[in-house]
């Protein structure tokens, strides 16, 4: 459905100028310069020619088909423009015009009126307030943009919300020399979408990987939808930016959004199983990787290096970079001693010294190729005045391709001076960095990738004892009033629905109810206030927690009553439990366009004020779950440290995965808190002791 | 005193050679191909005229004075060349030689010979297993290396442990168009050392910043001592490398040093007010920004940029950067906003539009220059194809010279096409960054020395309260037996002569002791099982706490004795302190090379987990000491959240001053504990409760 927009046959360009230095020149002219295998039409109703080809007072009038368009004209006027598009059977038009969403409330009015005139006649936009669109394919060459980076063709499919940044990382891939295969930037991306983009480009057998920048994410779960099937397929690269919250308020100015810090987005990218980035060159170096070499199965890194400080850094980089250093298979190390110089560093990282020679280059890589220990290679080589660099270089080049394992070259070299010794590791498809950390790093995003590909696809937890008709009525209760926290039994009573484990609870309004209740419960008991009047109930005396019985009990409520007076119109009777295994804190919240995000962290004041807490995008699978567990930093408590009970992190994940779906089931729940929770191991199933759920 | 290194009137090289791809041919042409302006004297005992020069068969027959030789002969001739260059009365000889430390025992005798016979002859050793020395001083212009990298005259000064890491280093400052002044490389430096070079370019007003690589530091302290000193004057950047475990392993095969992770050395930076780095290309790009512009005065920075994505981006780094963007001055906005076009930004980040004329960024960089809420100032432009880009650099670029705020530029653009803009900014002495990532780090680390230059130069505290007499004793009571922990009541005694706070203590050994000392100190007491055979004396309940009265001592004694027999031979008696405040731990521990690191942190099982524990460098002042404390991530449980109460920082700054002092003043003290400390507001001083001190 995108091809008439990335595979034209015939583009037309309305506001096409002969003016230079304007957009409606330049995009004919970069048409033009790109050769583009199609028919060029520009539309100006004053001139007959535009850059020698005949030109057109208004798109109706161009003979043959026409598949895509650029609307250069004035804002107001390009609903007219679109109309007049769809009578003549366009199919995609790129709206370079702005004044619309970015620039206010009129902008955005005008925005949706070209969406329904668009929709009307047929006509998918792409944009508006964009750059566009550009295809190296061979058959097509359309550069459908006003820009000034070059392109080689190649590999990597580039998408960027902002056109700047678009920019800024293409030019980076030119630079590198590292082939682009389609290219779109689509601005406020009223219609065409990211994600349509990404699905399209899944399909693109000479797109090997998807680099994407976002601000924003228009809609999340969309873009979470379809990036975690096409991340299945080929590698996604993301960056976000707007990250700090100075940058999300220049953002709000850039795009006219709301201000407000986005931590989703890199969520998002998580649970697609995007790679993330927080930094263009980073981007861009990885980008050239995955363009150039297969996916590494693993991520033990081989090192061959020709001098021992760049050695150490590629080493440090590497582990930083999350992979390991395996220890060499016993034949690759004897294979090795028999090769190279006596002096030669036969373990990982392999040094040949700066003096070793051509041949025992294709020894170590052929070595690493061969050694079951080793998924990935990094030929870490500073090119000495006394080898025979290029000789070296031929040697590599010949054992990379088709080779199973990616090969990473790190050339420390002055460039011009030894542009033949590069030629012949690029020709060769081996990617070619200047610094170790470069190559390590984009070693270290394909691991990264290796491990997306490792993780298993699956569904959404869902369990056959859920009790949705109870919940639901439940949660209604509620919302008919307006909103606001759920009373505390029916909080409980709502996570008995969906199987999360609390104790007893029941509601009283009087001493006598009160009493009657802990009687069915069993003492000890709990008493609690439970009215909406009282937030803090805990730091106000609403709270009295192990009664051990009748007279215990009557005194605290008579207590309560006297000092709280009407704000203790209502209350419960919880069964107590002694405080015990570890204390953590499951939670979720409404996240706009995404459902519901679940939350878990240990409980208690210290790893709070830390932050220590993680965060999963609810219903998740019990894997997921897990990953969501164990990725808090003060993992060694639940694994049973220092005297403390391990916990049995399954039960927490089935927990998570339940409440998980209470909130997908229940969308108007706004916020829910159990905290804590305490967690016990295999013997026990995690209690909720406190829940706090909020309506909305 | 390194002037016969850096600025030699004549070199000769021992071991020159015809032979093409030999060190001693490459060195004697890079002197040539430099234009060294002293005598080139090639010595080899086979050829009369080497590189057209000519050559002698000793040194000892080079007619006229030499400064400074290369020596480049096998490595068991280099004792007797060396007692010739001493008869010569040469001053330095760069020992280029390998097959000393490096490569084990055998070499490391031989290189303790070297440095015996360096000094009995007066010559200075730089070296050996090494590369050498350059310096693009006109008046100089000594290329005494024979690397492959270009030099550029300019105001980096660069020295290196590695070579291979100098190299990559300078070839990417020569990339850059950096500029450098003078660089060494001194491998297993037995003489000339790191310090003594950095002490050396203070003294030269043409080096503007320092960059300092290392893997393993050889005299940390004296490192320290001078980089303190150095960096007061001019900024250090220091890279570390190695850092992970297996990187230590590698430097450990490469240098021959023992294997253990370095944890000292990014601390030390820190304390010498180093600026650190993890990374050679930030590295270089922060040398780039020192050498061109001045420091800032504080971490406000003003960005200007024409395309909002970027903007966003460059927002983000300042900021994750830890830089600020400051509100503008109401002036400044008014100015902006009268200049700019209507739809410009004209808050931080300030936006010119990608139309914005090259007046606009004229008044913008003025305004910024005048603004007093700015410090620095980035310009963040994308080259538009329909914008005069020269004209905006040259209105730029007449604001830059003398301009008392460092002024960046990021210019993202397609190089060849805009070569002569870019030129504009650099010739006005603007460093010139492709991405806002990068142009927005070297900022940073511009931020990070204006930080270390605003810190006072203290004095490490001292105490007239302190009884070392009487610790002295006291420590040498242990040492005296061969070392171990410190008894108990020696441990608190020893902290009593250093004024740090403690509960009374007594030693006893049999019940009516006990109960005496309970008797003088007054309950509730603590009993603890205080023998050397019980290590683990709390898990072996060997501890007995809050004991209100002689019952309750006497059956604690008899308990513990029934229990634990012999190991139960020793006791201490001490008041009972009730837990309050916020428990913290203050530590100690001996550094090779370095006397000793205090350490503090909370208490508690959860942040020991997250190794949330900060070092410091005995002994310390008080405002670093507070830098130590402060630096934990859970610093907000000190200041007083969530109920718990404020702890006063100053006062435990002292405590932990005082530690440093007694480390220092006892050497023989290889670890110390206090844990846990009750630390209290202003109106207590903190207690420590606990005490082990081991002596070595």
């Amino acid at each position: 459905v995108l091809d008439p927009l990335f595979r034209p046959k015939s583009v037309a360009v309305i506001g096409a100028s002969n003016r230079p230095l304007t957009i409606g020149n330049r995009i004919v002219q970069n048409l033009l310069d790109m050769g583009f295998t199609g028919t060029i039409s520009p539309i100006n109703p004053k001139d007959a020619v535009i850059c020698d080809l005949p030109a057109y007072p208004s798109v109706l009038e161009v003979p043959g088909e026409v598949d895509l368009v650029h609307v250069i004209v004035k804002n107001t006027q390009v609903p007219g423009v679109l109309a007049d598009c769809g009578a003549k059977g366009i199919r995609v038009a790129i709206v370079n015009t702005s004044g619309f969403k970015e620039v206010g409330p009129e902008g955005a009015e005008l925005e949706r009126e070209i969406v329904r005139v668009a929709r009307q006649h047929g006509v998918r936009i792409f944009g508006p307030n964009c750059q566009g669109v550009m295809n190296t394919d061979p058959e097509v060459r359309a550069y459908c943009n006003f820009t000034f980076t070059r392109l080689i063709p190649g590999h990597i499919s580039l998408v960027a919300q902002s056109g700047g940044v678009g920019e800024v990382i293409n030019n980076r891939l030119y630079e590198l020399q590292a082939g682009i295969r389609m290219y779109a930037s689509n601005g406020n991306a009223c219609d065409i979408s990211i994600p349509e983009i990404l699905a399209y480009w899944a399909d693109d057998p000479q797109t090997r990987v998807i680099v994407c920048h976002v601000e924003s994410l228009a809609d999340p779960a969309e873009f979470l939808r379809v990036a975690r099937e096409v991340s299945r397929v080929k590698p996604i690269l993301g960056l976000k930016t707007g990250r700090t919250l100075e940058g999300s308020k220049a953002v709000s100015s850039h795009t006219g959004g709301m201000i407000r810090q986005d931590t989703k987005t890199e969520l998002v990218f998580e649970e697609a199983g995007v790679v993330s980035f927080r930094d263009q060159l980073e981007l861009c170096d990885a980008a050239y990787a995955f363009a150039r070499q297969p996916v590494p199965a693993g991520n033990r890194v081989g090192i061959v290096t020709n001098a021992g400080g760049p050695g150490i850094v590629a080493t440090d980089e590497v582990i930083e970079a999350g992979c390991e250093l395996p220890e060499l298979a016993e034949t690759t190390q004897a294979r090795l001693r028999a090769a190279l110089f006596d002096e030669a560093i036969v373990s990982n990282p392999i040094d040949t010294l700066a003096t070793g020679r051509p041949e025992h280059y294709r020894e170590v890589v052929t070595a690493l190729l061969e050694d079951v220990n080793v998924d990935s290679i990094l030929v870490n080589f500073i090119t000495p005045f006394f080898v025979d660099c290029e000789a070296v270089a031929r040697e590599i080049a010949a054992l990379a391709p088709g080779a199973p394992k990616p090969i990473i070259g790190v050339v420390m070299t002055r460039k011009e001076g030894w542009a033949p010794t590069l030629a012949i590791f690029r020709d060769a498809g081996i990617p070619v960095f200047d610094f170790p950390e470069t190559g390590a790093r984009a070693l270290g995003a394909m691991v990264r990738y290796a491990e997306r590909r490792r993780r298993p696809d699956e569904s959404p937890a869902d369990f056959d004892d859920i009790d949705r008709e109870c919940a639901a009525e439940l949660v209604a209760s509620v919302g008919a009033s307006g909103g606001g926290y759920l009373p505390q039994a029916t909080a409980f009573a709502l996570l008995g629905c969906y199987g999360i484990g609390s104790p007893p609870i029941e509601q009283a309004r009087s001493l006598g109810e009160t009493l009657a209740a802990a009687d069915r419960i069993g003492y000890p008991v709990v008493l609690k206030v439970d009215s909406e009047l009282l937030v803090h109930k805990s730091d106000a005396g609403g709270v009295a927690l192990g009664l051990h019985g009748s007279d215990e009990l009557a005194a605290a409520f008579r207590d309560m009553s006297d000092r709280l007076g009407a704000r203790a119109d209502r209350f419960v009777v919880a069964g107590f439990v002694e405080r015990s295994g570890v204390e953590v804190i499951l939670g979720a919240k409404r996240e706009e366009g995404l459902g519901h995000l679940v939350m878990f962290g240990l409980g208690g004041v210290l790893v709070e004020l830390l932050g220590d807490v993680t965060f999963g995008i609810a219903p998740l699978g019990a894997g997921r779950a897990r990953e969501v567990i164990r990725g808090i930093r003060a993992l060694p408590v639940l694994e049973g440290v220092r005297g403390l009970p391990p916990v049995d992190i399954d039960r927490l994940a089935v927990m998570l995965c339940r409440l998980g779906r209470l909130v997908t089931d229940n969308p108007t729940i706004i916020e829910l808190d159990l905290n804590p929770v305490f967690a016990f191991g295999a013997d026990r199933p995690p209690l909720a002791v406190d829940a706090r759920i909020k309506i909305g």
